[in-house]
């Protein structure tokens, strides 16, 4: 029973640093010894040092005979910094207890092999379900090349995001509202497609004050570079980094503009429709990102539905009938057989405020 | 405390009466002595006889010096049996707990005078919220001449109700099903508009073993009479009550066809589209109806809601996504401001095997 008090605590620790470590995992480390906690640590923005750094350095020689409850297995590797699992070794520590093992192939238990091999006692698993749901982004991207992608939408009870005229503000309430900027706070990246940027010119900043301490990044999928270079996302573009993701083709001049306002652009092909978003979130996974926060409007949310891209659904409703002359959620993406609609399993339900808020995964 | 429990039993027992009573409201009564149950009872099916009859009837001489507790005030008016007041004066009942007064102009505090003319005590309010739901269908026909209007959806998470096909079967799970059917089991009255009638060819029936012993009666609002006339609904005619509301105009051969085949009919003035659905609802009511449950389609619920009708949301929400060339839940009824949009409170929120199923008010 100590054993998972003392991991929840790690991995609470590791929370704290979802949306701040990509492309690192964000890690927990705990150390114990005699039932106290000596030391304590998490990832730090942009990936180092490593928790188990940061808790070595806490406990000191209190470290010598302790154990330490990491959230993921500690690293074998050699990167900008000894491997963790050297340093848990060197500093004399007796027991380990990781939530999970690492997927990265230059650890994947190698980390634990060296742990038992220099004598000290590994125990695998604890708080292992907790662990892989912190760690998805990260193992989606060493599994399948691509960030996680979460779809947070606010709708109507019917299922819209506005009026027919566009009227938006506000659908849901205050308590979904700041739900919602807490979603923003633990993603790597905010992405919208290029037609919410010119209804709404929106900011896509995590507006809780302190939640986080680095600017999310605003990441827009714009297959023909029209986003406005006097709008709010691009003249903040020097404050909160924007990337955009733009089909081949895309207008030279329009390019090196936005280049020198300060974006980032990756190029991907074209798809029948749009820009091949498959491509696109390999492009930005392999710059990094691990955990994509995509927030519509319905003709993006529609495409990832689509292409299966949708890892996560974040679904706020309002108590409100607007009819289905409004905008929808979702845009049509030809479904005709039930069986073919994208079907998810519920993760939890709750309330917020006025609304409600479901969770679901894409199994 | 012990009235509060005792007053449970007898809404419990009310409740057991909801779709039933009609046009009467549904009464539950528990005669106490010394702290035991001597008499239960609950309005008989059609109304008569009432629950203090009932009640009575099973205490026999215990009833006297006891206390009677009773969801809703009782009558002081002679109907078909005399009031259930002198009733409870006659057999010797020392205190009477009412949950609410009697809105009917004929009783209305009249009841509760009476008792306390004959020297009972009288206490009031127990459990007055829960006995206001029970009885929420018979203080809108008694206060603004019409029914209570439940409207039940059950959709896609983007609110749609079909695939573009017209595939529906099924959005939701059996869970979600069942409570739909002991929906239709608390209700007077299922109504759907012709339009769902033509694409599905529905019963309309509570198919819940055992639920209910009288069958529901099945409303379609068609302003044409266009309802086949050897569809499921006409067919079953004879065994469950159909009830058509149309318009003024309506062909005089299929009229005569309908009512020959045992459909009754209500004539009302048209609308700019379809039929004036207040006039409807005041039919019906006029004709007994106190809780009516609507079912859609989309047409029909937005009528309902433009036309500010609707009392109660039952919304069934499915974890799935089928996009916005489905069928929405509410047709188009020109919202453009936000503020002009449907608002409803949430009643609770629970789930329901893999669906969630959400209640609301209109307030």
């Amino acid at each position: 029973m100590d054993d998972l008090a003392h991991m929840r605590t790690a991995l609470a620790l590791a929370r704290r640093g979802l949306g701040e470590t990509a492309p690192n995992p964000t890690v927990g480390c705990v150390i114990v010894r005699g039932g106290r906690v000596v030391g304590r640590g998490r990832t730090a923005q942009g990936g180092r040092p490593h928790a188990e750094t940061e808790a070595l350095a806490a406990a000191g020689d209190a470290a010598r005979g302790a154990t330490a409850y990491v959230t993921l297995e500690p690293c074998a590797h050699h990167g900008r910094t000894p491997p963790c699992a050297d340093a848990l070794v060197a500093a004399g520590i007796a027991r380990v207890v990781v939530a999970m093992t690492d997927p990265d192939e230059r650890t994947n238990g190698a980390g634990l092999s060296r742990l038992r091999e220099a004598g000290l006692e590994v125990v695998e698993g604890i708080g292992g379900a907790e662990a892989a749901e912190i760690n998805a982004g990260f193992c989606k991207c060493i599994r399948e090349g691509r960030p996680l992608v979460t779809l947070k939408l606010a709708t109507s009870l019917d299922g819209q995001i506005a009026t027919r005229t566009g009227a938006s503000q506000w659908i849901t309430g205050a308590a979904a509202r700041q739900a919602a900027h807490a979603l923003r706070g633990t993603h790597d990246a905010v992405m919208v497609g290029v037609g919410t940027v010119l209804a709404d010119d929106p900011e896509l900043t995590c507006r809780l004050e302190g939640f986080r301490s680095t600017p999310v990044i605003r990441l827009i999928v714009d297959s023909h570079l029209r986003i406005p270079l006097d709008g709010r996302l691009v003249r903040g573009a020097a404050d909160h980094p924007l990337w955009i993701v733009h089909r081949d083709g895309a207008d030279p001049a329009r390019r090196a503009a936005l280049l020198d306002l300060g974006a980032r652009l990756f190029e991907v092909p074209a798809a029948p429709v749009g820009i091949d978003l498959a491509a696109a979130l390999a492009a930005v996974g392999e710059a990094g990102l691990t955990r994509v926060l995509a927030e519509g409007g319905g003709t993006l949310a529609a495409a990832l539905i689509r292409a299966d891209l949708v890892d996560r659904l974040e679904w706020f409703t309002a108590p409100v009938v607007i009819g289905d002359d409004g905008i929808g959620a979702v845009a049509g993406f030809g479904v005709e057989e039930l069986g073919r609609a994208a079907r998810f399993t519920r993760i939890d339900a709750s309330v917020c405020g006025g609304d409600i808020r479901t969770r679901y995964r894409r199994d």
